[in-house]
Protein backbone atom coordinates (compact mmCIF):
# COMPACT_ATOMS: atom_id res chain seq x y z
CA UNK A 1 0.00 0.00 0.00
CA UNK A 2 1.73 3.58 -0.75
CA UNK A 3 0.85 6.18 1.16
CA UNK A 4 0.66 9.21 -0.57
CA UNK A 5 0.41 13.08 0.80
CA UNK A 6 -0.74 16.26 -1.06
CA UNK A 7 -0.75 19.49 -0.97
CA UNK A 8 -3.67 21.22 -1.98
CA UNK A 9 -4.67 24.62 -2.72
CA UNK A 10 -8.54 25.61 -3.23
CA UNK A 11 -10.78 29.19 -3.38
CA UNK A 12 -13.19 28.04 -0.84
CA UNK A 13 -15.60 30.82 -1.98
CA UNK A 14 -18.44 28.05 -3.60
CA UNK A 15 -17.71 25.03 -1.04
CA UNK A 16 -19.74 23.86 1.89
CA UNK A 17 -16.04 23.28 3.45
CA UNK A 18 -13.44 20.81 3.38
CA UNK A 19 -15.56 17.77 5.62
CA UNK A 20 -17.99 15.71 3.04
CA UNK A 21 -21.40 16.31 3.86
CA UNK A 22 -24.35 15.26 1.85
CA UNK A 23 -25.99 17.96 -0.61
CA UNK A 24 -22.73 20.81 -0.21
CA UNK A 25 -20.19 20.79 -2.12
CA UNK A 26 -17.28 20.17 -0.28
CA UNK A 27 -13.93 19.85 -1.08
CA UNK A 28 -12.59 16.46 0.35
CA UNK A 29 -15.50 14.98 -1.76
CA UNK A 30 -14.26 16.21 -4.91
CA UNK A 31 -10.66 15.15 -4.64
CA UNK A 32 -11.86 11.73 -3.50
CA UNK A 33 -14.06 11.49 -6.99
CA UNK A 34 -10.75 12.79 -8.82
CA UNK A 35 -8.92 10.32 -6.87
CA UNK A 36 -11.67 7.22 -7.50
CA UNK A 37 -11.32 8.28 -11.42
CA UNK A 38 -8.14 8.13 -12.03
CA UNK A 39 -7.12 4.83 -9.72
CA UNK A 40 -10.52 3.12 -9.67
CA UNK A 41 -10.21 3.27 -6.11
CA UNK A 42 -12.64 4.60 -3.31
CA UNK A 43 -9.92 6.21 -0.79
CA UNK A 44 -10.34 7.83 2.35
CA UNK A 45 -8.69 11.10 2.13
CA UNK A 46 -7.41 12.57 5.45
CA UNK A 47 -6.88 16.29 5.86
CA UNK A 48 -4.44 17.72 8.23
CA UNK A 49 -8.14 19.34 9.48
CA UNK A 50 -11.48 20.69 8.49
CA UNK A 51 -11.90 24.49 7.19
CA UNK A 52 -14.94 26.13 7.13
CA UNK A 53 -17.37 26.71 4.43
CA UNK A 54 -15.49 29.63 2.40
CA UNK A 55 -12.39 29.42 3.91
CA UNK A 56 -9.40 29.02 1.96
CA UNK A 57 -6.34 27.05 1.45
CA UNK A 58 -2.92 27.89 -0.24
CA UNK A 59 -1.53 24.82 1.84
CA UNK A 60 -3.35 22.45 3.33
CA UNK A 61 -2.07 18.68 3.27
CA UNK A 62 -3.92 15.83 2.93
CA UNK A 63 -3.20 11.91 2.49
CA UNK A 64 -4.58 8.94 0.85
CA UNK A 65 -3.83 4.92 0.90
CA UNK A 66 -3.37 3.38 -2.48
CA UNK A 67 -2.59 0.25 -4.64
CA UNK A 68 -2.18 2.38 -7.45
CA UNK A 69 0.90 2.16 -9.71
CA UNK A 70 0.27 5.58 -10.93
CA UNK A 71 4.18 7.53 -10.96
CA UNK A 72 3.94 9.97 -8.22
CA UNK A 73 5.58 12.72 -10.84
CA UNK A 74 2.28 12.20 -12.84
CA UNK A 75 0.25 11.98 -9.49
CA UNK A 76 -1.09 15.54 -9.14
CA UNK A 77 -1.74 16.27 -13.02
CA UNK A 78 -3.42 13.24 -13.16
CA UNK A 79 -6.01 14.55 -10.26
CA UNK A 80 -5.93 17.90 -11.27
CA UNK A 81 -6.89 17.16 -14.47
CA UNK A 82 -10.33 15.46 -13.08
CA UNK A 83 -10.85 18.46 -10.59
CA UNK A 84 -12.83 21.72 -10.90
CA UNK A 85 -9.96 25.05 -11.76
CA UNK A 86 -11.33 26.02 -8.05
CA UNK A 87 -8.82 23.04 -6.60
CA UNK A 88 -5.89 22.20 -7.44
CA UNK A 89 -3.22 19.97 -6.03
CA UNK A 90 0.09 21.83 -6.06
CA UNK A 91 2.55 18.89 -4.72
CA UNK A 92 1.93 15.29 -5.05
CA UNK A 93 4.74 12.88 -2.88
CA UNK A 94 5.01 9.42 -1.72
CA UNK A 95 5.37 9.17 2.38
CA UNK A 96 6.09 6.88 4.71
CA UNK A 97 2.89 4.59 5.95
CA UNK A 98 2.92 5.95 9.22
CA UNK A 99 2.43 9.66 7.84
CA UNK A 100 -1.00 10.85 9.15
CA UNK A 101 -1.75 14.32 7.74
CA UNK A 102 -3.76 14.84 11.16
CA UNK A 103 -2.00 12.89 13.83
CA UNK A 104 1.48 14.02 12.31
CA UNK A 105 0.39 17.96 12.20
CA UNK A 106 3.59 20.09 13.96
CA UNK A 107 1.82 23.05 13.17
CA UNK A 108 0.04 25.25 11.35
CA UNK A 109 -0.05 29.27 9.92
CA UNK A 110 -3.25 30.97 8.94
CA UNK A 111 -3.77 34.19 7.30
CA UNK A 112 -6.51 36.52 7.50
CA UNK A 113 -6.80 39.43 5.00
CA UNK A 114 -8.61 42.85 5.75
CA UNK A 115 -8.92 45.69 2.93
CA UNK A 116 -8.83 48.84 5.02
CA UNK A 117 -9.85 50.94 1.90
CA UNK A 118 -12.89 52.74 1.60
CA UNK A 119 -14.93 51.44 -0.78
CA UNK A 120 -13.08 47.78 -0.81
CA UNK A 121 -12.18 45.90 -3.80
CA UNK A 122 -13.86 44.82 -6.88
CA UNK A 123 -11.51 42.23 -8.09
CA UNK A 124 -10.35 40.29 -4.79
CA UNK A 125 -13.97 40.51 -2.97
CA UNK A 126 -13.99 37.19 -2.17
CA UNK A 127 -10.69 36.82 -1.32
CA UNK A 128 -10.28 39.01 1.67
CA UNK A 129 -12.62 41.23 4.59
CA UNK A 130 -13.75 44.59 3.70
CA UNK A 131 -13.46 46.91 6.82
CA UNK A 132 -14.02 50.51 5.59
CA UNK A 133 -13.41 52.79 8.98
CA UNK A 134 -9.55 53.72 9.04
CA UNK A 135 -7.91 51.12 11.48
CA UNK A 136 -5.46 51.83 13.91
CA UNK A 137 -2.33 49.35 12.91
CA UNK A 138 0.12 50.37 15.23
CA UNK A 139 -2.46 49.27 18.09
CA UNK A 140 -3.48 46.25 16.20
CA UNK A 141 0.77 45.44 15.97
CA UNK A 142 1.12 46.03 20.02
CA UNK A 143 -1.85 44.09 20.48
CA UNK A 144 -1.32 40.60 18.26
CA UNK A 145 1.65 39.68 20.44
CA UNK A 146 0.31 39.39 23.49
CA UNK A 147 -1.50 36.02 21.55
CA UNK A 148 1.92 34.72 21.58
CA UNK A 149 2.86 32.02 23.68
CA UNK A 150 0.81 29.57 25.31
CA UNK A 151 -2.62 29.97 26.52
CA UNK A 152 -6.22 28.45 27.23
CA UNK A 153 -7.83 30.13 24.24
CA UNK A 154 -11.49 28.53 25.50
CA UNK A 155 -12.66 32.55 24.84
CA UNK A 156 -11.48 32.22 21.28
CA UNK A 157 -13.50 29.41 19.93
CA UNK A 158 -17.24 28.82 18.72
CA UNK A 159 -19.17 28.14 21.23
CA UNK A 160 -21.29 24.88 21.27
CA UNK A 161 -17.70 23.08 19.92
CA UNK A 162 -16.01 20.32 22.32
CA UNK A 163 -12.11 19.40 22.53
CA UNK A 164 -10.74 17.98 25.13
CA UNK A 165 -8.64 20.52 25.92
CA UNK A 166 -8.20 24.75 24.49
CA UNK A 167 -4.51 25.18 25.29
CA UNK A 168 -2.45 26.06 21.85
CA UNK A 169 0.84 27.70 21.56
CA UNK A 170 0.89 30.57 18.99
CA UNK A 171 4.64 30.60 17.81
CA UNK A 172 4.12 33.69 15.93
CA UNK A 173 1.81 36.20 15.88
CA UNK A 174 2.31 39.40 13.42
CA UNK A 175 0.94 42.27 11.44
CA UNK A 176 1.81 43.29 8.13
CA UNK A 177 0.48 46.12 6.59
CA UNK A 178 0.55 46.22 2.69
CA UNK A 179 -1.15 49.83 1.13
CA UNK A 180 -4.59 49.54 2.14
CA UNK A 181 -4.69 45.78 3.36
CA UNK A 182 -3.76 45.10 6.89
CA UNK A 183 -2.58 41.15 6.89
CA UNK A 184 -2.60 39.55 10.22
CA UNK A 185 -0.23 36.14 10.35
CA UNK A 186 -0.49 33.32 12.99
CA UNK A 187 1.75 30.10 13.29
CA UNK A 188 0.76 27.85 16.73
CA UNK A 189 0.67 24.38 17.40
CA UNK A 190 -3.17 24.36 16.64
CA UNK A 191 -6.39 26.16 16.13
CA UNK A 192 -9.71 25.68 17.90
CA UNK A 193 -12.84 26.20 15.91
CA UNK A 194 -13.21 29.47 14.77
CA UNK A 195 -10.01 30.68 16.62
CA UNK A 196 -7.91 32.54 14.15
CA UNK A 197 -11.25 34.36 13.24
CA UNK A 198 -12.23 35.26 16.86
CA UNK A 199 -8.39 36.60 17.07
CA UNK A 200 -8.75 38.64 13.89
CA UNK A 201 -11.73 40.13 15.19
CA UNK A 202 -10.82 41.17 18.52
CA UNK A 203 -8.14 42.97 17.24
CA UNK A 204 -10.26 44.21 14.67
CA UNK A 205 -12.05 45.62 18.19
CA UNK A 206 -8.40 46.64 18.96
CA UNK A 207 -8.37 48.48 15.72
CA UNK A 208 -11.30 50.70 16.17
CA UNK A 209 -10.52 51.81 19.53
CA UNK A 210 -12.92 49.58 21.10
CA UNK A 211 -10.65 47.21 23.50
CA UNK A 212 -6.76 48.86 24.12
CA UNK A 213 -3.61 46.65 23.27
CA UNK A 214 -3.01 45.87 27.10
CA UNK A 215 -6.73 44.84 27.82
CA UNK A 216 -5.41 41.60 25.49
CA UNK A 217 -3.67 39.49 28.57
CA UNK A 218 -7.21 39.91 30.41
CA UNK A 219 -9.52 38.97 27.53
CA UNK A 220 -7.84 35.85 26.58
CA UNK A 221 -7.43 34.63 30.67
CA UNK A 222 -10.97 35.28 31.20
CA UNK A 223 -12.23 32.21 28.81
CA UNK A 224 -15.46 34.09 28.04
CA UNK A 225 -15.94 34.23 24.44
CA UNK A 226 -18.33 37.21 24.82
CA UNK A 227 -15.35 39.38 25.96
CA UNK A 228 -13.35 38.81 22.82
CA UNK A 229 -14.69 40.35 19.24
CA UNK A 230 -17.06 38.66 16.89
CA UNK A 231 -15.85 36.22 14.58
CA UNK A 232 -15.06 37.87 10.85
CA UNK A 233 -16.19 35.98 7.66
CA UNK A 234 -14.85 33.27 6.38
CA UNK A 235 -13.28 34.97 2.80
CA UNK A 236 -10.47 36.61 4.88
CA UNK A 237 -9.20 33.52 5.89
CA UNK A 238 -6.35 31.40 4.60
CA UNK A 239 -4.82 28.02 6.11
CA UNK A 240 -0.99 29.13 4.30
CA UNK A 241 0.95 25.75 5.20
CA UNK A 242 0.68 22.77 7.32
CA UNK A 243 3.99 21.77 9.62
CA UNK A 244 5.57 18.03 9.63
CA UNK B 1 -24.06 71.18 -15.66
CA UNK B 2 -21.52 69.64 -13.36
CA UNK B 3 -18.84 67.40 -14.93
CA UNK B 4 -18.26 64.71 -12.77
CA UNK B 5 -14.48 62.03 -13.39
CA UNK B 6 -14.85 58.69 -11.62
CA UNK B 7 -12.04 56.00 -11.22
CA UNK B 8 -13.30 52.71 -11.28
CA UNK B 9 -12.21 49.25 -10.10
CA UNK B 10 -13.76 46.17 -12.13
CA UNK B 11 -13.82 42.28 -12.15
CA UNK B 12 -13.64 41.58 -15.71
CA UNK B 13 -15.10 37.65 -15.28
CA UNK B 14 -18.98 38.49 -16.05
CA UNK B 15 -19.12 41.30 -18.22
CA UNK B 16 -19.20 41.24 -21.74
CA UNK B 17 -17.03 44.43 -21.87
CA UNK B 18 -17.23 47.98 -20.85
CA UNK B 19 -19.43 49.03 -23.61
CA UNK B 20 -22.73 49.48 -23.39
CA UNK B 21 -25.14 46.33 -25.56
CA UNK B 22 -28.25 44.79 -25.50
CA UNK B 23 -28.14 41.29 -24.10
CA UNK B 24 -24.84 41.32 -22.05
CA UNK B 25 -23.95 42.40 -18.79
CA UNK B 26 -21.76 45.34 -19.15
CA UNK B 27 -20.01 47.82 -17.24
CA UNK B 28 -20.94 51.10 -18.83
CA UNK B 29 -24.56 49.97 -18.02
CA UNK B 30 -24.16 48.72 -14.85
CA UNK B 31 -22.90 52.53 -13.64
CA UNK B 32 -25.46 54.30 -15.64
CA UNK B 33 -28.52 52.41 -14.13
CA UNK B 34 -26.75 53.47 -10.74
CA UNK B 35 -26.14 56.70 -11.38
CA UNK B 36 -29.83 57.12 -12.50
CA UNK B 37 -30.89 55.39 -9.46
CA UNK B 38 -29.37 58.34 -7.68
CA UNK B 39 -29.92 61.41 -9.93
CA UNK B 40 -33.35 60.93 -11.63
CA UNK B 41 -31.19 61.45 -14.40
CA UNK B 42 -30.03 59.47 -17.56
CA UNK B 43 -26.80 59.91 -18.12
CA UNK B 44 -23.98 59.51 -21.09
CA UNK B 45 -21.06 57.53 -19.12
CA UNK B 46 -17.28 58.25 -21.28
CA UNK B 47 -14.47 56.41 -20.93
CA UNK B 48 -11.15 56.37 -21.44
CA UNK B 49 -11.88 53.69 -24.02
CA UNK B 50 -13.02 50.13 -24.01
CA UNK B 51 -12.05 47.08 -22.53
CA UNK B 52 -13.32 43.56 -23.71
CA UNK B 53 -15.43 41.14 -21.95
CA UNK B 54 -13.06 39.58 -19.06
CA UNK B 55 -10.54 42.33 -18.99
CA UNK B 56 -9.95 43.48 -15.49
CA UNK B 57 -10.09 47.18 -14.31
CA UNK B 58 -8.00 48.79 -11.36
CA UNK B 59 -8.44 52.39 -12.55
CA UNK B 60 -10.75 52.70 -15.38
CA UNK B 61 -11.87 56.49 -15.93
CA UNK B 62 -15.07 58.02 -17.08
CA UNK B 63 -16.75 61.14 -16.49
CA UNK B 64 -20.65 62.42 -16.75
CA UNK B 65 -22.37 65.85 -16.71
CA UNK B 66 -25.35 66.23 -14.51
CA UNK B 67 -27.43 68.93 -12.48
CA UNK B 68 -28.03 66.44 -9.40
CA UNK B 69 -26.42 68.39 -6.25
CA UNK B 70 -25.30 65.31 -4.74
CA UNK B 71 -22.38 66.53 -2.04
CA UNK B 72 -18.94 65.15 -4.37
CA UNK B 73 -17.57 63.48 -1.18
CA UNK B 74 -20.97 61.37 -1.08
CA UNK B 75 -21.05 60.63 -4.66
CA UNK B 76 -18.31 57.68 -4.59
CA UNK B 77 -20.75 55.90 -2.20
CA UNK B 78 -23.85 56.60 -3.66
CA UNK B 79 -22.78 54.89 -6.53
CA UNK B 80 -21.52 52.06 -4.82
CA UNK B 81 -24.42 51.63 -2.94
CA UNK B 82 -26.24 50.62 -5.82
CA UNK B 83 -23.84 48.92 -7.77
CA UNK B 84 -22.62 44.91 -8.08
CA UNK B 85 -19.78 44.56 -5.54
CA UNK B 86 -17.44 43.21 -9.00
CA UNK B 87 -18.01 47.22 -9.73
CA UNK B 88 -16.34 49.62 -7.52
CA UNK B 89 -16.31 53.50 -7.93
CA UNK B 90 -12.80 54.01 -6.21
CA UNK B 91 -12.69 57.84 -6.68
CA UNK B 92 -15.04 61.00 -7.75
CA UNK B 93 -14.03 64.15 -8.29
CA UNK B 94 -15.46 67.43 -9.89
CA UNK B 95 -13.97 68.55 -12.78
CA UNK B 96 -13.66 71.35 -15.44
CA UNK B 97 -16.56 71.23 -18.11
CA UNK B 98 -13.70 70.70 -20.63
CA UNK B 99 -12.90 67.34 -18.98
CA UNK B 100 -13.53 64.54 -21.44
CA UNK B 101 -12.17 61.05 -20.49
CA UNK B 102 -11.61 59.49 -24.06
CA UNK B 103 -10.03 62.82 -25.99
CA UNK B 104 -8.52 64.51 -22.53
CA UNK B 105 -6.23 61.03 -22.15
CA UNK B 106 -2.75 61.57 -22.27
CA UNK B 107 -1.45 57.80 -21.74
CA UNK B 108 -2.34 54.33 -20.38
CA UNK B 109 -1.00 52.19 -18.37
CA UNK B 110 -1.90 48.52 -18.44
CA UNK B 111 -0.46 45.25 -16.64
CA UNK B 112 -0.67 41.11 -17.69
CA UNK B 113 -0.26 38.55 -15.33
CA UNK B 114 0.94 34.83 -16.37
CA UNK B 115 0.87 32.50 -13.51
CA UNK B 116 3.86 30.25 -15.14
CA UNK B 117 3.63 27.52 -11.98
CA UNK B 118 3.02 24.03 -13.08
CA UNK B 119 -0.35 23.69 -12.10
CA UNK B 120 -1.74 27.10 -12.11
CA UNK B 121 -3.66 28.65 -8.88
CA UNK B 122 -7.28 27.58 -7.80
CA UNK B 123 -7.56 31.39 -6.07
CA UNK B 124 -6.08 33.39 -8.39
CA UNK B 125 -7.70 31.46 -11.83
CA UNK B 126 -9.38 34.39 -12.95
CA UNK B 127 -7.45 36.93 -12.60
CA UNK B 128 -4.26 35.56 -14.58
CA UNK B 129 -2.92 33.45 -17.39
CA UNK B 130 -1.54 30.39 -16.78
CA UNK B 131 1.55 28.60 -18.71
CA UNK B 132 2.94 25.93 -17.04
CA UNK B 133 5.83 25.51 -19.42
CA UNK B 134 8.73 27.44 -17.74
CA UNK B 135 9.53 30.19 -19.60
CA UNK B 136 13.03 31.86 -20.27
CA UNK B 137 12.24 35.39 -18.55
CA UNK B 138 15.84 36.74 -19.28
CA UNK B 139 14.92 36.44 -22.79
CA UNK B 140 11.82 37.97 -22.56
CA UNK B 141 12.93 40.95 -20.56
CA UNK B 142 15.39 41.64 -23.24
CA UNK B 143 12.54 41.33 -25.83
CA UNK B 144 10.42 43.57 -24.17
CA UNK B 145 12.39 46.61 -24.36
CA UNK B 146 12.42 46.74 -28.23
CA UNK B 147 8.95 47.94 -27.48
CA UNK B 148 9.74 50.77 -26.12
CA UNK B 149 9.12 53.87 -28.56
CA UNK B 150 7.30 54.94 -31.37
CA UNK B 151 6.33 52.23 -33.93
CA UNK B 152 3.59 51.67 -36.40
CA UNK B 153 1.64 48.51 -34.29
CA UNK B 154 -0.26 47.77 -36.93
CA UNK B 155 1.01 43.88 -36.67
CA UNK B 156 -0.14 43.73 -33.24
CA UNK B 157 -3.73 44.72 -33.43
CA UNK B 158 -6.98 42.52 -34.34
CA UNK B 159 -7.26 41.97 -37.70
CA UNK B 160 -10.65 43.66 -39.03
CA UNK B 161 -10.29 46.66 -36.57
CA UNK B 162 -9.92 50.25 -38.19
CA UNK B 163 -8.15 53.37 -36.71
CA UNK B 164 -6.01 55.89 -38.71
CA UNK B 165 -3.48 55.41 -37.56
CA UNK B 166 -1.62 52.48 -35.79
CA UNK B 167 1.35 54.78 -34.60
CA UNK B 168 1.66 54.44 -30.91
CA UNK B 169 4.53 55.50 -28.46
CA UNK B 170 5.26 53.44 -25.40
CA UNK B 171 6.77 55.03 -22.72
CA UNK B 172 7.65 52.07 -20.41
CA UNK B 173 7.60 48.24 -21.19
CA UNK B 174 8.87 46.07 -18.62
CA UNK B 175 8.72 42.55 -16.54
CA UNK B 176 9.33 41.57 -13.23
CA UNK B 177 9.25 38.24 -11.47
CA UNK B 178 7.05 37.85 -8.36
CA UNK B 179 7.96 33.98 -7.25
CA UNK B 180 6.16 32.46 -10.06
CA UNK B 181 4.62 35.24 -11.61
CA UNK B 182 5.92 37.19 -14.65
CA UNK B 183 3.93 40.83 -14.52
CA UNK B 184 4.45 42.30 -17.95
CA UNK B 185 3.62 46.45 -17.76
CA UNK B 186 3.41 48.67 -20.50
CA UNK B 187 2.73 52.44 -20.53
CA UNK B 188 1.79 54.44 -23.65
CA UNK B 189 -0.25 57.20 -25.36
CA UNK B 190 -2.39 54.61 -26.44
CA UNK B 191 -3.45 51.00 -27.37
CA UNK B 192 -4.97 49.58 -29.97
CA UNK B 193 -7.52 46.57 -30.30
CA UNK B 194 -5.74 43.91 -28.36
CA UNK B 195 -2.20 45.12 -28.66
CA UNK B 196 -1.63 44.08 -25.01
CA UNK B 197 -2.62 40.69 -25.19
CA UNK B 198 -0.73 40.40 -28.84
CA UNK B 199 2.44 41.78 -27.56
CA UNK B 200 1.94 39.55 -24.26
CA UNK B 201 1.63 36.69 -26.97
CA UNK B 202 4.53 37.66 -28.46
CA UNK B 203 6.63 37.81 -25.18
CA UNK B 204 5.31 34.44 -24.25
CA UNK B 205 6.53 32.87 -27.10
CA UNK B 206 10.04 34.51 -26.51
CA UNK B 207 9.73 32.92 -23.56
CA UNK B 208 8.98 29.75 -25.11
CA UNK B 209 12.43 29.33 -27.72
CA UNK B 210 9.72 30.10 -30.44
CA UNK B 211 11.29 33.78 -31.12
CA UNK B 212 14.54 35.50 -30.53
CA UNK B 213 14.55 38.53 -28.45
CA UNK B 214 16.55 40.53 -31.35
CA UNK B 215 14.05 39.17 -34.09
CA UNK B 216 11.14 41.56 -32.19
CA UNK B 217 12.45 44.36 -34.29
CA UNK B 218 11.91 42.58 -37.25
CA UNK B 219 8.29 41.48 -36.19
CA UNK B 220 7.27 44.96 -36.01
CA UNK B 221 8.35 46.73 -38.61
CA UNK B 222 7.13 43.67 -40.60
CA UNK B 223 3.76 45.01 -39.90
CA UNK B 224 1.82 41.73 -39.77
CA UNK B 225 -0.08 39.93 -37.67
CA UNK B 226 0.55 36.31 -38.47
CA UNK B 227 4.57 37.40 -37.82
CA UNK B 228 3.28 38.25 -34.31
CA UNK B 229 2.09 35.64 -31.09
CA UNK B 230 -1.77 34.98 -30.41
CA UNK B 231 -3.66 37.40 -28.13
CA UNK B 232 -3.59 35.58 -24.67
CA UNK B 233 -6.88 35.43 -23.12
CA UNK B 234 -8.28 38.18 -21.03
CA UNK B 235 -8.29 37.36 -17.35
CA UNK B 236 -4.92 38.39 -17.47
CA UNK B 237 -5.72 42.03 -18.50
CA UNK B 238 -5.34 44.75 -16.00
CA UNK B 239 -6.24 48.05 -17.02
CA UNK B 240 -3.94 49.99 -14.10
CA UNK B 241 -3.87 53.64 -14.84
CA UNK B 242 -5.57 56.22 -17.21
CA UNK B 243 -3.47 59.59 -17.47
CA UNK B 244 -4.63 63.07 -17.93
Amino acid sequence: MRNIKLIIEYDGKKFGGWQKQPQKLNIQGEIEKAIEEITGEKVDLIASGRTDAGVHSLGQTANFKTESKIDIEKMAFAINSKLKQSIRIIKAEEVDATFHSRYSCKGKKYRYIINNSKYGSAIYRNLEYHMPIKLDVENMKKAIKYFEGEHDFKGFKASGTSSKSSVRTIYSAKIELKEERIIIELEGNGFLYNMVRIIAGTIVDVGLGKIKPDEIPEIISSKDRTKAGKTLPPQGLYLVNVYY
